[in-house]
């Protein structure tokens, strides 16, 4: 008789190019579309509307970028990040193959850095996912890299190895659907007569709208991404720890974030990448999340006269409106942010 | 750099004749439906199962008429409600083609009045709102009119215009689908064997059960509905605020009080028109919620022996049962009275 | 004028051989799935997977089997548990045709047993209910016995008749999809290795991780299935009654306590029977549970060398973690334990 659970990886079960097929492939349904919707209310028309993504070019409405995110993630955490200590960031998240209701996604992680920490009881682990869609497709890839417990601090060290990570991902390697057409793009339907044309690099756009975040809505959003971190679900262990609380998975702040930034860039239609982020403080039930938007980049896109991409600074606050623009004093976050996430998106121009 | 944030239309952005398409169209799905069952539990068995909708001539299962009326009134929230003081009442609500998952509605307003309040501060706004399904049917339409903040207070009044509106939703106008019978309709699936001809005006029927509202089931609802009105989500905001509470959106009590009405009028298998309506009281989470409905009046409906048209007072209390029918004193709503809803139903004959 | 709402049977109500076809057939939809997953996050990749379930024979992911309990259950409240006490047991669960989204289910219900009780004013009802699909097709059958009011204790008892149950479903009756095969099946995708042949009688597995209960979460599902029995969701009569509280339903236990089953037994894919059942003490909003499975019970099913059948009881505790097993003293349930479910599953050879 051995122990029929698992408890996750530690540290030391990590090796540099080790392969992990992720358990629980999803068929992306409809259904993931209206929970989705009811978490965080997006209002970006061509997630929300059939028509309108036809008049784009597109067979139906593709899944919002960020839930389709939020399904990779969560498949890639029983595997990876079941005993981490800490979310430490992101690179290189390129969104490929728009996601419709009907497809099924299948995550693989390949193990590509680590790093044991000078404590000797925890290390750092690089790992880069990719969701594909049941043609082989890829939907989503992006590197992660999160600090996980040494289950036995006896076990040597690990080579380190740390792989090389882009600051941002580079224009030539976005992905816009081939189909995808903007010249019948309404701007009535979309909400906002602003195009790309109209930011400019350094801008601010203080998202005016605030959002309180209830128990039962972050566990019913990260239970629907098979999400299965005890953190964020057991109050008993909560008790025990650091904090009291359940803690609010970073994800759902993304959710909120973006979504909330649809004041202000409601033409901004598509994630085109994740170029890195960092969960700045913890979130729990009871905050309410405001949000900002920075403009930092602005390109056209290769062969793309209608769409252009702005690379967006968006940070999220709790519990203060975020007009006055936190971020960090001295290289450390504002107690007030709780999310500092670099993006891509495209927009008509 | 201009400012990117649309905070919303104040009373003097508005012209009578003024046509605004709102932005998000919505494809309703499979999805929305589940939610709306969650959330309320609703038990008409024309919407709950696609075989007895098909026994009846449909389809499918339509959608709630009431889920239809939240999606289209949530589209209208930003351009016409954002800065609203008070939702001050509804009229000629009148429900064309029925909705089936897949259909896409869009929404479009057209101002039809305009009354500045004798305090300069704020003013009455009319607004004729109409849903349309992809084929560019009429699903739903209706007048509100709604108290809205003056930005400026020094700009001068417009001139002043009320639109006539009528008391009911005349017989005439009634509209059901055309291919709906009504003869092989399963009164124990349905639930009650009770027909339009048990039913006398002037009767009153306590719907007896109780709903307890948490604040992440209104929440959910509102967002799902796509309706940004930041009073029912922002707790900071809410802090300072008069209530020092989020309040729920008034159609979740709708949605409540409908659902609780099942259980007395089981047959009332479709809304067919709103007459009017006032949300009497503000109701919060915590609040549990009771209903009873008084019969108004019966009709006959053209060219139709098998269904009958009920026209209804639904009125929703909060924190005590509804049993002794509490409703105005002297004009004025009993406190315990949170909605006062004149609708018209189809019943079989 | 007569009274238009149905208060529910009381015991007096109910006869030997009454048949009741029970009100509003339900379509199950991909919505109902999505609401299932955000409110227990299960991970068998059957259910989750069209692809995987594709690859096993199915034409697409199937129903999650308690998620159809549910649905059959709570269309029997109304006429059977509206004034129930408590819900005593359940025997000869056996699951038929699976269920896809788009079937439609509808139920009836065989009163089977009466037994007043010796105080006169409750007895016992028995009831064998049964959901089939939309082809007449038997999806659901169980027995259930309700401890159930009298209205009038003056009525006399009836004769008493209790039904003969056994203590579990044979083998020979256990009902496997025929077209179901096991040959390609992906213990990666899966989630373990671990097959039918790695489990021992007597050997008990903890399942580690916890959940806390939220008062929006059990009223979501408790809706979902159309369940309305008052309990679950009226604070204020609550408030009157013995908990105060309200009581979430005995059904989302089980739903929690399979899906925290997954680690551990994340092969036993499908629900064959429900053999018995116990909800051993109250659960509240803000209760954590954990569980614990027992192999009670190792069967090869006939004709099928790929598959294997477990009997296992499924116990669930609150607010403390199940690693110590606790279970019965002198017969009478431990405090912590509030699910007892004794049901038999599939699994790969």
């Amino acid at each position: 008789m051995t122990s029929k659970t698992f408890v996750g990886n530690f540290f030391e079960d990590f090796r540099v190019g080790q392969v992990i097929r992720h358990a629980t492939p999803r068929t992306l349904s409809e259904g993931d579309v209206a929970m989705y919707t009811a978490l965080y209310g997006p209002r970006f028309a061509i997630n929300s509307s059939d028509e309108f993504a036809r008049s784009l070019g597109l067979p139906r409405a593709p899944i919002d970028d960020v839930l389709v995110f939020h399904m990779v993630f969560g498949k890639t955490v029983p595997d990876i990040s079941l005993n981490a200590v800490a979310n430490l960031g992101y690179a290189k998240g390129m969104f490929g193959a728009p996601v419709f209701a009907g497809d099924t996604i299948s995550t693989a992680s390949t193990v590509t850095g680590l790093k044991q920490n000078s404590n000797g009881k925890t290390g750092v682990v690089y790992v880069h996912s990719v969701g594909k869609n049941q043609h082989g497709s890829v939907v989503l890839e992006y590197t992660r890299w999160v600090m996980v417990n040494k289950k036995n601090v006896e076990k040597p060290a690990p080579q380190e190895s740390v792989p090389t990570l882009p600051e941002k991902v580079p224009v030539a390697e976005l992905h816009l659907p081939p189909a995808l057409h903007l010249e019948n793009y309404d701007f009535d339907l979309a909400g906002s007569k602003l195009t790309w044309n109209d930011y400019e690099v350094g801008e601010r756009i203080d998202h005016v709208d605030g959002m309180t975040i209830e128990e039962a809505e972050h566990q019913l959003a990260t239970r629907l991404y098979q999400n299965t971190a005890k953190v964020h679900f057991d109050q008993v262990a909560a008790d025990a720890g650091r904090f009291k609380r359940r803690l609010v998975y970073g994800g759902h702040v993304i959710s909120l974030a973006r979504c909330l930034s649809f004041n202000g860039l409601a033409n901004a239609f598509k994630v085109l990448a994740i170029n890195g982020g960092s969960h700045a403080n913890p979130t729990f039930a009871g905050d309410t999340i405001y949000a900002y938007s920075e403009i930092l980049e602005k390109s056209e896109l290769p062969h793309r006269s209608d769409v252009g991409a702005l690379r967006i600074r968006l940070v999220a606050t709790k519990n203060s409106p975020a007009g006055n623009f936190p971020y960090k004093h001295g290289g450390k976050y504002d107690d007030s942010v709780v999310l500092d996430l670099d993006y891509t998106a495209a927009l008509p121009r």
